[in-house]
């Protein structure tokens, strides 16, 4: 069992490699072990295909033979781009496949697993299946919900300030900080902004201290998409994309240029007049998006606070204070009661550099 | 070294036992070691008197005699309402004195080591100096700069909230941070609040988890004494001291009520039509404080922060958004550049219970 164990933590830690990476698919680890030596191990390709069992079949080659498989989701059975990798296991002649989480897709659960039992392979299933099932909540989410999962960031002054009143903002928390955001960045399909942020801050939204597989997908939050045409985004659109979310009827000429300039516009519905962030997911999940790294502003991060939309909230404090007449890290959530107020369960907290960093979950 | 180490922790350890408690004394630790064996332990008492080191004496009895004693500051040489300490080493016969720090005062500072060199003993400084001077930080203030260290604490939502909109902020940190907070509150002389805290949330400011030996002081800054005459300070100022510090000529006969309850009343002088924080600060000096605990609220604790008269910050995260319409943890500061900003250093931080816990001193 302890084997099973190490062999599993090693497929989810393989798994993890392709996350951000592999959208629409889910980021998939497999290791092959026989005879208590690891012959093939495999993890989901950028883009989503291959998938990590016929990567690691390929490895471990004959050796596959008797051998058993650890895979973090229930192989696929149906015939898509790739032929289905429980056909792969059972043609490579795997004597057992344990498997850590079942596919949440009603149409494909169990059925990988059935197909693996009916050719004779012992099948074993649930080992860290509550570590697989965080790794891929993404992946489980666009399924069940159409949605993909989403991590909020707020890098705040220890008064949850994010900027001078002046609008000052660079820097606030220090470089292991931000160094850490653009490793955030890179295990996420796409990073979000709001308009607001877009237009103050200009930024790039890439990943730049390490050169990412894939970089995420840039997305903005602007219901009249007024946003700067000579900016960091406008002017990379081609080569990265951006995505806008936007609200209905927009500027014929607006769309026009952001199209020309190679955005890619998703129209969304209005809530109260602004743009309803459910909406926001609902469009991003069904363009394949499994995970989502909002940054901010205050006025998207309240909204996505308030809808419940957030999955997990990244936090870093600042040993500054800015006042009360800073910007705020969060814009109005319109409480009623202290016991309404969007409540999250702490999983981590530690000094980085000289920041502390926070790590929280829904509840 | 490392047995001389080890017992100038203990001695610290038995020092910090009396913070909060010695005032307008410092909280020193002894420790009297006669061939490995600990045979006298003392600390200042409540009060300030006895000191340490005669109770160590009166501990250690005959065994003192050829003994080495760990003092964590240097042991007083003026005759005050007690005996000089030195005077009482030399007379056990002490045959090694080792200090941690010396005496900031001027007219102290040397004097004790020196009547211990002529009296023959073997005196060793410095070990461990930086620790003792940072336990003893309050009392070398109220000494050097007639102020009293202060200790800022802000618990708020990770938005940097402290109440929703209406006011409403039972609770948004869970007991094992409120029990901290008590924690803290014993080991300082005083508890300061602003007098908007003290009309709006009408604390007591007392410590109840668990019996201290001296509750602190109860300070309220209010300008013109507007303060509830029938709140918890009001009603318990006879038993626990309540000190109001106040702006120049207040309303007779709220000074005369206020004193009547059995509240000492301290007149500050105004900066810019508000209380100056660092003539507060001067007052508790004058008064004997040594260490003093702030619990805000947002104005009083903008105003010393401000001032740059902050010596630690105390923060405490909850997981739950309280949103830009919730009462700031901070006022406004006035800042025109984030160059200007307050910055701390990052100390520690910790989960406490479902929070966060980060303490930071100046930089």
């Amino acid at each position: 069992m302890s084997d099973d164990l190490r062999y599993m933590r090693l497929a989810l830690s393989l798994g993890r490699r392709g996350q951000g990476n592999t959208w629409p698919n889910p980021a998939v680890g497999c290791v092959i072990v026989k005879e208590g030596r690891i012959v093939g191990r495999g993890w989901t390709a950028p883009g989503g295909r291959p998938h990590a069992e016929p990567q690691a079949l390929a490895q471990a080659g004959a050796a596959a033979r008797g051998a058993t498989a650890y895979v973090t989701l229930e192989p696929c059975s149906h015939h898509g781009q790739t032929p289905p990798c429980a056909d792969a296991l059972i043609a490579a002649g795997v004597a057992r496949v344990v498997v850590a989480a079942g596919d949440s897709d009603p149409r494909v659960s169990g059925r990988g697993l059935a197909m693996l039992r009916d050719a004779g392979i012992v099948v074993q299933t649930g080992l860290l299946a509550e570590e697989a099932a965080n790794d891929l909540a993404g992946f489980f989410l666009k399924t069940e919900e159409s949605r993909p999962w989403l991590t909020l960031k707020l890098a705040s002054s220890f008064d949850g300030r994010i900027a001078t009143a002046s609008g000052e903002s660079q820097w606030i928390t220090a470089p292991p900080a931000r160094h850490l955001v653009q490793a955030q960045r890179a295990r996420h399909d796409a990073v979000m902004v709001g308009a607001g942020t877009a237009r103050a801050d200009d930024p790039s939204l890439t990943v730049r201290d390490f050169p990412p597989v894939r970089q995420p997908v840039r997305v903005v939050v602007s219901r009249h998409l007024d946003l700067p045409l000579m900016g960091n985004l406008a002017r990379t659109a081609r080569e990265i994309p951006v995505w806008i979310c936007h609200g209905p009827n927009p500027d014929p000429m607006l769309r026009d240029t952001w199209e020309g300039l190679g955005a890619t516009l998703l129209e969304c519905d209005l809530q109260s007049r602004q743009i309803c962030p459910a909406s926001v997911l609902r469009r991003l999940g069904e363009q394949g998006l499994t995970r989502v790294f909002c940054e901010g502003g205050g006025m998207l991060a309240a909204s996505l606070l308030s809808a419940g939309l957030v999955d997990e909230l990244i936090g870093f404090t600042a040993g500054v204070a800015l006042g009360a007449e800073g910007r705020p890290a969060l814009g109005a959530l319109g409480l009623d009661r202290l016991a309404e107020a969007p409540r999250f369960q702490l999983v981590e907290t530690r000094a980085i550099g000289p920041d502390v960093f926070h790590r929280w979950t829904r509840i």
